[in-house]
């Protein structure tokens, strides 16, 4: 056995008793709102096979996938001219068969080729579940990580669509954030605007400059636009659109003005006004509940795989990246030859989310809460005292311990203290002759004598 | 990108919204047992240093340990004579340093002596989170599975291993079994036994023989125990130990008097009986509850690492090997530096006990249920009509969806049985008209009409 100091691999973390009630807090919130929706919790192997993995997220996410050496003498396998040449790319194959899931949606895709003639469409599902990355680890970037995803596969309703903002407002502000904005965009307009310009051919390249406008500002998104193959004309053409401001419903009419010659652009638009119309109906049944949603030309993300709608939700109380985002894709399933399926979904990011309610103190005050009450043990006589007490309380579902040996008082009221449990029970000689137990409140050091059962009845209610 | 027919991992699991809501029952109802006792959770990653794990299971286990290739030229270290020679082994060290968790046990003592100045003592914890073994699948064995372990470090008080009894009792008779056994040992009472024999340095060979009498019988311990180097004389000691018959308090009595010049083997029974004492102590709260605890001393599992009590859970309804098991260990971070930091622990085997379940059809109804009430959608009229009251439903906290298109009202009721939704609420013209919705009754068939409010108030209590 080693007997060295041992530490985290690179990028990992331990979550504490304290950070996992407040993570299961995240989670069972946005958990129950996905259930509240109609969606349905799967999961899927950490591992999937390389060849499930590999050529879905470009060439630098394949780098960022860890691979799994395959098990026992893995380089029996491999032709000894490659081994001279040590190159690893060429290797690789023959060592490794698996990797860790990278994300939630390729795994997701899989599932619903190889279960189709299980599930019935639409098919709605969430997903709560670590994902890994061999990323460089710096603050709030984490080499393993969750991701919340919720999807729903073959159904072309802008329903959906509206459903996801209800989601977002509904789920963070169940977490307690008060104000968000959630953004919506439309791969569609985009077109529409690539496509008036008179560069339909450049529509990444002008998405990937106009969404740095938040960044580098209206002359930095000039000076990419010119670099990236437009002329003078054209940005003058593009800066009214760049530039939209106003209501949603402006930004509306002024698109459909300068999209009026483009039939993707207009369906773009078409589609954003139904969402807004359902959610609009929608909420009818809940005037309190007024979302904060921007149509923001601007927002880009993940282009090259969005067809439709485009979302993405900003906190507006801390400084903090996105802390969701999502879309539609048109070809969920293409990749593993299952065509013509169509699926949105939208994400959450728990890691994010942790930060932004850690540093606006929005935990609530249960979420540290565990064991309700400590029993002391003073002595045998006293311990064999306690324990059917201990079972009184438990059987009456209050969490409950007795301190495991007669130490110190002194001792057992700061375990207390460090594990945050707010009553402790005193058992000592005048409490079992009377039968009157001291109950201490941690947090105001008030004690009172009480029955047990009476004990029970006040931490049941509490 | 690939157009494959793709597959699962060998040994790996997708799970279905139904089997995610089974699987969930188990954890949720494990969890609550083990928050009630004072069990907090935390969780590790799921990728340690291969230096934390390597050594800590034994040559076999060392090579069921999954390890993750280092990123980018991980061929880049490695010095070309190794290559050249093929030696996997040899290379191991120079392109592969983290590798995925084996057990939960490992990283709780990585945990702890890594946040020993974090936690106060005793440490009671619990982690629910997968593991992974490059073992050969088979029915039942998977290379990706759950374990549910519940521990606590720095207390030497036998009330724990009590508390343990009591775990079990709780939550696998909220699991709904009925008939179940928790087998208990000590390691000290099969020292004692080896050192009675004369033979104390065959203790391990002694103790894999009789544990296997169950599945050999008598003639074939005996056979067992003269190949491993016991005499028929030793036998004839041994043998009224092995079938040792009655009730615990009788084996006890048979034992103390077998052990009678063992200070060990007296010192196993005396922490037995305090154990049952802690265990009839606590249950004078909770008469009714009567846990089948048997005391078998051909109960021998992992024996080179427990120290003290020793614990089995078997099922009687099924035949199926063990749902559980755990003990205590007097070194648990001794691996990692920090000695004399006593363990015990018990965990439950999720997967078995999924089956077994299953097996009795024991998952309650509740765990098929998800959507509570699937609106129909019959056109567009009707569906703007559904908006508000979908949205009123849901602010009731009830789970609800409305058809996403005018489908077929076919297509929308089997989708409806597919996903086992209790009621569909059809609104056309009628309803329109009148505002008395049809709520029809899934299982029943019977069908009546009501307003949305009374939907509401129906499906709530529901």
């Amino acid at each position: 056995m080693s007997n060295i100091k041992p530490s985290l691999a690179k990028g990992t973390r331990d979550f504490s008793p304290q950070e996992m009630v407040k993570r299961n807090f995240i989670f069972d919130t946005v958990k129950t709102v996905f259930k509240k929706y109609g969606y349905a919790e799967i999961q899927t192997p950490s591992m999937e096979n390389l060849s499930t993995l590999t050529g879905k997220y470009g060439d630098e996410g394949d780098k960022l996938i860890f691979k799994i050496l395959n098990s026992g003498d893995y380089l029996a396998k491999v032709k000894p001219d490659l081994l001279t040449n040590a190159n690893s790319n060429a290797i690789l194959p023959s060592i490794s068969e698996k990797a860790l899931r990278y994300d939630l949606t390729v795994p997701f895709a899989r599932y619903v080729v190889m279960h189709q003639n299980d599930i019935s469409l639409p098919f709605k599902r969430f997903q709560v579940q670590p994902v890994w990355r061999a990323d460089r680890p710096q603050k709030g970037r984490y080499r393993e990580f969750y991701q919340c995803d919720v999807d729903v596969v073959g159904s072309d309703s802008l329903l959906n669509e509206a459903e996801f903002i209800l989601i977002y407002q509904e789920a963070l502000t169940g977490l307690g954030l008060k104000n968000f904005t959630i953004k919506i965009n439309n791969r569609k307009i985009l077109s529409g605007i690539a496509e008036v310009v008179g560069k339909p051919e450049l529509i990444i390249d002008m998405t990937v400059a106009i969404d740095k406008l938040d960044k580098i500002g209206l002359d930095g998104v000039v000076k990419e636009l010119l670099e990236r193959g437009f002329t003078d004309a054209d940005i003058e053409r593009l800066k009214p659109v760049i530039l939209l401001q106003g209501s949603n419903t402006e930004k509306l009419e002024s698109l459909k003005k300068v999209l009026s010659a483009s039939a993707a652009g207009l369906k773009g638009i078409e589609e954003i006004e139904t969402v807004f119309d359902y959610v609009n109906s929608m909420l009818k049944a809940e005037p309190a509940i007024k979302p904060d949603v921007e149509l923001d030309i601007t927002l880009a993300r993940g282009l090259n795989y969005y067809t439709g709608c485009i979302f993405e939700v900003k906190t507006n109380e801390v400084a903090m990246g996105s802390i969701g985002g999502g879309g539609r894709y048109d070809d969920l399933t293409g990749m593993f030859g299952l065509k013509g399926l169509t699926g949105v979904g939208v994400s959450f990011g728990a890691d994010r989310i942790y930060d932004v309610l850690q540093e606006l103190n929005l935990f609530p005050e249960s979420t540290v809460a565990g064991t309700k009450v400590l029993i002391s043990n003073f002595d045998k006589e006293a311990e064999e005292y306690a324990l059917p007490v201990l079972q009184q309380l438990r059987s009456a579902n209050i969490a409950a311990e007795l301190y495991p040996s007669s130490a110190k008082l002194k001792k057992q009221m700061s375990y207390a203290d460090d594990k945050h449990i707010p009553y402790v029970m005193l058992i000592g000689s005048d409490e079992m002759e009377s039968g009157m137990l001291t109950l201490k409140d941690m947090q105001s050091g008030q004690q009172q004598k009480l029955t047990a059962e009476s004990i029970v009845e006040l931490l049941k209610k509490d």
